[in-house]
């Protein structure tokens, strides 16, 4: 063989190498660089999915933690509403002077018990005589001229005591203020 | 120009193409493949995160339901539970004969309010007399032999009441059952 047939013979197998690669240029390698575009695409579509979905997880566990704290805090709530009439029928019960010395003592035995329950679950009173008034806490029912050394606005007499479960109130003190 | 040189022009300039395109394959389509792999490695990854995050926030979302459905029912246990003493001793108060009308009627009013916010609470009393003795709900304090007509294990006195919030016991009722 001569040197110049083994040269055309080596061209024609470069040749056929070359044709193949042009094919992979043109048609997988656009498509592989498409693929990869999409795929990134796609990635950062689902990382946002994700990360969404973990701050969401997140808010909803925050919330429903200071639900459940709020929830404790005031569970007795309805109840203790409930009871305060009982409370107050059992002030007017030992108002009545005339009574006899046990049955006195057991109602204040149920009183005190009834008292010692709502202050254990954070019921607290509000019975504000000689304090300043406080429309947060107090409704007016009457107001009186300031008798001397007695300043406007202090409450001079409380009509019916007033509950509040921790800062929430149940029902406000009904007094008289003077003005 | 003559036509074999153009050739030559035009077979140089495809040998030059040949090079570029053989890098293309060799170096960078190989990397671009490695990079389709890698991304749909990370993709299935971050599918599986979201996957999880997501399940995890419905599971999360759910708990909390559950819990808070569960502290919503039973959120008077606490409260109704230190009440019941007082209902004792309003009727230990009620059962002493000497009693002034007056008093009576006010006691009697306690005790019908307080029962009251109990079972608007869903608190329900446990007074089994006569009823089968059920360990779940009843305590046995004493036993006695069964009366000519009585079936044994049938409650025959309750020497306190107890009581329940919905299907829950807050306190058993302490009964005498025959044997």
């Amino acid at each position: 063989m001569s040197e110049e047939i083994k040269d055309e013979t080596l061209n024609e197998e470069n040749e056929s190498v070359e044709e193949t690669t042009e094919e992979v240029e043109v048609e997988e390698v656009e498509e592989v660089i498409d693929e990869v575009a999409e795929l990134k695409k796609l990635l950062s579509e689902m990382e946002d999915k994700y990360l969404r979905s973990h701050a969401e997880m997140q808010n909803i566990a925050r919330r429903s933690r200071e639900e459940r704290e709020t929830l404790v805090r005031y569970r007795s709530q309805d109840l203790a509403k409930k009871i305060l009439p009982s409370l107050d029928n059992l002030e007017r019960a030992l108002a009545i002077p005339e009574m006899d010395e046990n049955v006195r003592k057991g109602l204040e035995m149920v009183q005190e018990s009834l008292n010692n329950a709502l202050k254990e679950e954070g019921v607290i009173e509000i019975s504000p005589k000689d304090e300043v008034f406080d429309p947060n806490e107090h409704q007016a029912i009457q107001s009186v001229p300031a008798a001397d050394g007695v300043a406007s606005d202090t409450v001079v007499e409380v009509f019916q005591k007033g509950y509040k479960l921790h800062e929430r109130i149940l029902r406000p003190a009904m007094v008289v203020v003077a003005s």
